[in-house]
């Protein structure tokens, strides 16, 4: 494996707002053209968690959603709206937290994440807060899909990742997390690689896929200034592909669940 | 807040070993002449946590280290060096968890993490195993320093990170963490900011050091080709700086302690 001395990140300019049912692809063509710049092989492209689920038509009109007496319950509990709540406890598998304004659940994809990364702001809606944003189906699988239509679009083998923003438990602030992968090794393991001094080293795996969903993060804005695709150049991304799944820690293997 | 379009990361190539009492910052100035490049205004320095650690000699020989009765005990129970055990435990407030092979404490400094931080790879040593590398006694402070020193030496006014690679608790994989960090905002606070609709944002702050960190551990790697430091240029750090212990969840908000 060689590291890159350098890499650059570049956010896509102008892509127009996502509707269920458009191709990424063309809008990912569309920035590349404003940007002036082409796709390459080995590049990564960074994809918004909001962007795949709105062309994936993810958005659920809450009124359209009749809470359960459980998630009513939950809602009080929590004091959220209980619609809301409803839309939370179908994409999980349980609750793994809960306090006033609080709700860590974990999602039936396995990630431990706040109100099972179900979204209300940067949704449009006719009239505020009666819309919200579901996590897509099955992110690997989008990144997968991604993956072939650029290459069929832009004609680049590139690493498709998709982030969201985690809170983490220990550490105040939230941080860009890859949620679908594909075209690169979501985990890098260096199991008995040498370190500088020959000394077998004993930390092995390296979360790749969310190091980059990080960096990516960093361009991409959480405000009015968001820009949901990043290209992220120069990395070594050789290595068997593994998707996004695999850096869910097996409940087994987990101390803190 | 304007979000950058681009940004680049550089690593600063063929630095030498690190020994107690080196100045960093002219360790930097050199790897800066061999890449070609000048420091700007704005760049941010991020430093590997093991070269910091090495310069201040936060080296200790485990020849030298006791075990205590408590220590002795713990290291039966964790399997592992009691006197590696010894030096965990006087670098932290209290145990975690533990498990056969795992023990993961509260560092004095707030951070939850396995064995104190403290490493036994990359740790040059006459007979191998008898050395092992504490974190800076002060990241913070120790940031702040290599700011100073960056600009007498190098004449910019940069931000400063201290990294190192953190394992999480629901994910596989170690990710970078900022522990020290002076010049930027670790945390950006983005309450009351509207969002691409209008509403305002509820996910409020963003752990900007710490995906700045994990984006600089992409070009480190951590076995022989190590690369400590690593320049991010292009971003926005305007903002009041505020230390990496602003990351540190204070426990009495912390559901998962």
């Amino acid at each position: 494996m060689n590291i890159a001395n350098r890499i650059e990140l570049i956010a896509l300019p102008g892509l127009p707002a996502v509707k269920p049912g458009d191709a990424l692809d063309g809008l990912v063509a569309q920035g590349l053209d404003a940007a002036r710049i082409d796709l390459c092989d080995g590049d990564v492209v960074v994809f918004a968690q909001k962007v795949v689920s709105k062309a994936e038509g993810r958005l659920v009109d809450l009124r359209s959603v009749t809470p359960s007496p459980r998630a009513e319950e939950v809602a009080r509990q929590v004091d959220k709206d209980p619609r809301l709540v409803e839309l939370i406890l179908r994409e999980s598998k349980r609750i793994v937290r809960q306090r006033r304004d609080v709700l860590v659940v974990e999602h039936r994809l396995g990630f431990v994440m706040a109100n099972a990364g179900i979204d209300q702001s940067n949704v449009a809606s006719a009239a505020e807060g009666e819309f919200a944003l579901l996590l897509p189906e099955d992110p690997d699988a989008s990144a997968l899909r991604l993956r072939a239509a650029l290459a069929r679009s832009c004609g680049a083998r590139t690493g498709v990742i998709i982030n969201d923003s985690f809170g983490r438990p220990w550490r105040r602030g939230t941080a860009g997390v890859a949620i679908g992968c594909a075209g690169l090794p979501a985990l890098r393991d260096l199991r008995g690689r040498p370190d500088l001094f020959g000394r077998t080293l004993r930390v092995t795996e390296i979360g790749l896929a969310d190091e980059i969903a990080a960096a990516a993060s960093l361009l991409m804005g959480q405000a009015d200034e968001a820009r949901p695709v990043v290209i992220v150049r120069g990395l070594d991304i050789h290595g068997p592909a593994l998707a996004a799944q695999v850096l869910v820690r097996p409940p087994e293997e987990d101390l803190f669940r």
